[in-house]
């Protein structure tokens, strides 16, 4: 994994056990001294301790280190849980020589217990000695919970005639199981960025990849991406006055979280199919959004996904029901792939229910979803709904 | 079931073979002249073919004869699918001597597929011939599609001091199972209401009851429910003058509603619970709503349900992903039943483990929700997310 290398950013990955027994479960990720962290938090109101804590940080320093924990959210765990996150971050600038907000504290687990500090604050000399720019592929191990597989993603782009690079590693499977909590993810880049152009270029790509997953319509306390620049590959900081470095740099960000999204909708807890929703020809973004949102999030749409039943009435009866005024259903069409199975208000004429059977038995294909009204498109990344999603979130919290 | 009989409203089932054999499957419920009917219909653009013409007929003439068939939704039917709803009417009108659009049609089942009109047909003059004001508990059977149990529903109210009677009968478990679609329901009173109360008072009844339930959070393209006021009790026209004869009918009316939209999520598609998610203390009855219904949606709750697992931090979750603004935390409690489990932004101090798991493991209870905010109140009946769910909406189209 040494090609995922971002020179500058130093990785450490320890068994602080915090909740699981021989494996790692505690990440440090150590920023150069000039470095820029971006970030986008949950929206969820009920959000994480560690997740106020992050945001009192950024708005007072520059981050020198993430300090990440699987297994313990930190999450419903009241002023307790805040000074918990606090103390931790104390703890790590104590040893690594700078200021507490200098700290981003980020973790993943179980909601409502409180964070083992002692174990944690026990664990942190060894991380810091063992920091090291090859860590990405541990660090994508340590960070996860219920993940099947660990996730990292790289690209490489061009700045200002230099070979840069951005890596990124990310947990989730599923929003939430029996209390294990959120989509965090963690991207660095070589590159120089300036503030105000990293935080636009964060969310942008974040509104296309992450926000564009769904496996059970359920956000988390915990949720988090952030994005550091290192600026240790000398260029002049891009700040959107040369719009193709943005561009390079943008693509390549963008490129890494779809990486990353993607494999969190294929790990979806109890997925066997990964489904591309694609609504187009609507009169908004939004709109064509809500579309596939609508067709994302239907239990129905799922269970047929799971039986790879091509069963368009389904998928018709979420469109209609997505809430679009004035939806002429004489004008939508809908394709499994490139099989046509809906036009002019029911079954197309042309359709076959073997063709719609072949495409859906494939582990991966999209529905597309034509609306006849506009030229603005959107799409949503989902997964079918199994016996095992059940399984896995009725089991009782171990 | 003669105790639910409604003066003048007669009704027959018969076995058309629409789709199942050995078994009732086709309904006239005949009206006396001067009846009104209300009605209320799915919000669904994909509506099908009965809604539009059902709606087409209402707003022509006053309905004599609504004609009920199972087995077949008539939905994504197109051109065809109106041709064969108008001209099923057209063969009630003539055997029955009425006009075409007094005859109301509604169908339920498989999406997609033509209504067979001739084996419809070749059944009405069996069925005409056997209206009987005995026939509700037999037509709750008859419009069954996956519902395991009929749904019949009777009260008695005071009007004009003489005994008047409201019945109802219901049919859905689960919005659409493979393909079968529908919740309908009908409702039919021996007293006399001027049409604008009657429908005014029918929605508001579905607003509290019908629109209060969720199995899967899908909406059908065929939902609908409709009143009779037959008007052979005698009295004078219930017109909103009399505020307490109104409100007698009202609560009676509401109350059917209300069994009959219990006893359709107690018959989800592979529910095992009954629950009330209620929410107070908000600032509008439009947010209450709001969080109610996405603590009711939400899979992870589901699942909890099933588990039987006082699963808090899904419903805190649930509770912040609801979009309300400003929502303080620290003011939000959540009981189950009278358990208080979550207040001040965590886990309660009083609250234990085998509090909340003794109030889940009973097969209906409530999940409490007091934002802190103001005093409007909602409330949502929902049920667990079980295997036999992925089971039988995963199970091939029979």
């Amino acid at each position: 994994m040494s090609s995922a290398t971002v020179s500058g950013v130093r990785l450490a990955s320890v068994a602080a056990g915090i909740r699981y027994q021989g494996r790692d479960d505690l990440v440090l990720v150590a920023l150069p001294s000039g470095a820029r962290t971006a970030a986008v938090f949950t929206r969820n109101a009920f959000c994480a301790a560690p997740v106020v804590v992050a945001r009192e940080h950024l708005a007072q320093a520059g981050p020198r280190i993430w300090l990440i924990n699987a297994g313990n959210a930190n999450a419903g765990t009241g002023e307790r849980g805040l000074a918990d996150a606090r103390s931790s971050c104390e703890a790590v600038a104590r040893l690594a020589g700078c200021a507490p907000e200098e700290v981003l504290p980020f973790s993943t687990g179980v909601i409502g217990e409180y964070l083992p500090v002692d174990r944690l604050t026990a664990s942190l000399s060894g991380a810091l000695a063992a920091l090291d720019e090859d860590g990405w592929a541990a660090a994508a191990r340590a960070i996860m919970t219920t993940d099947t597989v660990p996730k990292l993603a790289s690209r490489r782009f061009m700045v200002g005639g230099r070979e840069a690079t951005v890596t990124g590693i990310a947990k989730g499977a599923g929003m939430i199981r029996p209390d294990m909590a959120t989509m965090l993810a963690f991207l660095a880049t070589d590159a120089a960025v300036s503030p105000a152009r990293l935080q636009h270029l964060l969310r942008g790509a974040v509104e296309q990849t992450f926000n564009c997953i769904t496996i059970d319509g359920d956000t988390s306390t915990n949720d988090a991406c952030v994005l550091c620049a290192a600026g240790t590959l000398g260029n002049d900081p891009i700040d959107g006055r040369d719009s193709a470095e943005e561009k390079a740099l943008s693509d390549a960000v963008t490129a890494v979280c779809d990486e990353l999204a993607t494999a969190i909708v294929r790990d979806g807890e109890g997925a066997t199919k990964l489904v591309r929703v694609e609504v187009s020809d609507a009169s908004s973004p939004l709109e064509a959004r809500k579309v596939a949102e609508t067709i994302a999030h239907s239990p129905l749409v799922k269970t047929a996904l799971f039986a790879s039943d091509p069963n368009w009435g389904r998928i018709l009866a979420a469109v209609g029901r997505a809430g679009i005024d004035g939806l002429d259903i004489g004008r939508v069409r809908i394709w499994l792939d490139d099989a046509l199975i809906v036009s002019g208000g029911g079954r197309d004429a042309g359709y076959t229910e073997a063709a719609g059977r072949r495409v859906m038995q494939q582990p991966s294909f999209a529905i597309r979803v034509s609306l006849g009204r506009g030229g603005a498109r959107a799409h949503v990344l989902t997964c079918d709904l199994s016996y095992d999603y059940v399984r896995i979130n009725a089991e009782y919290r171990t």
